[in-house]
């Protein structure tokens, strides 16, 4: 096999590299992406303009992945849900890239389709402009939270006799992944959305 | 300066040493740690078990920062937020740590102090056990998402044509950090928990 060139290069194949390697080890450096596909850092240059883009290049691949039409024309507080749900499903594929997306402004013009859903969905339920950031951050936050949580461990917390019996009972209950986080999920976006309707128009 | 020995160890300076090296590069590895801390990765092991066990001790030095006795007798939704805000709080200084938290189990003793007084607060509001898991895990979701957002740029969305109106109104009106993450931060805790009061006993 012959040393591949710079000619291989290509936006899609650095976000690739950059997913992966964010997948492994949490992070991404120019130097290790061009060590990874075997190229000069100089010629990761001549496809992206630095980390930045990179971070706002993955994205957009993952907001690509969220399906903005799943409940047009539905009352819109199932919109926001059925919107929390695939945003969700998208980022749990990656969890470990989330805290670089929260870290980076939000420029992908791929990600302000979701945001712009969202927004017009709490201002078709009568929410004022600065209460529809907070909603959207409200929703984001939860959403990115729950994404890390789809990605815990079979067992999320011991039980052991650190638990009080609120917390044993509790922790009795507990289902397998990902039937456990899906639950959670579901039952706080219920809640979220249910608090977030009973503030509209307020 | 005579190199440190092993001599100098203890699980409280390889905690600090993780957490530095977790706020510059999103992760940590023994041998990493090993060589931030001039020691052979072997001497690490006279004093921790290995990866899991130091996440653990993090976890625990960021819990015992949590003041549990906030809201003693207070009604259980305002210990639920008053726990949530300490929480965020703790977790905001670090934030790149959370998805190694979220993907490791928790079994630290100092971690169950707070997840003993959710479980209690979502016991008083008469939830039956499975529900109290899953509120727990709705609040440890928002908490986290919301401590990362406290983190983001001043700039969080860059507002150009990509938003549609609702979203660039709503973008308008943006605060400079921290006043909009906690803003947004108090505004969806507010909505989560009114929406878990409305289910509790349900």
């Amino acid at each position: 096999m012959p040393r591949p060139t710079t000619k291989l290069l290509s936006p899609q194949i650095i976000v690739d590299a950059a997913i992966r390697m964010v997948d492994s080890t949490g992070d991404f450096t120019m130097p290790g992406l061009a060590q990874r596909l075997k190229v000069r850092p100089s010629s990761l240059y001549n496809h992206v303009s630095g980390r930045a883009e990179i971070v706002e290049l993955v994205r957009a691949h993952m907001m690509s992945q969220i399906d903005l039409t799943v409940v047009a024309d539905a009352p819109w507080t199932e919109v926001v849900t059925a919107l929390a749900r695939e945003y969700r499903r998208s980022y749990a594929r990656h969890p470990r890239f989330i805290p670089l997306f929260t870290s980076h402004t939000v420029a992908a013009e791929a990600a302000f389709g979701m945001y712009n859903a969202l927004a017009s969905a709490f201002a078709a339920g009568g929410y004022p402009p600065e209460q529809i950031l907070h909603a959207i951050t409200a929703v984001d936050s939860f959403v990115l939270g729950s994404a890390l949580d789809l990605a815990a461990p079979e067992v999320v917390w011991e039980s052991g006799p650190e638990a009080n019996d609120a917390m044993r009972a509790a922790l009795a209950t507990s289902a397998p992944n990902p039937e456990r986080a899906d639950a959670a999920f579901e039952f706080g976006l219920d809640a979220l959305v249910a608090g977030l309707a009973a503030r509209a128009g307020g």
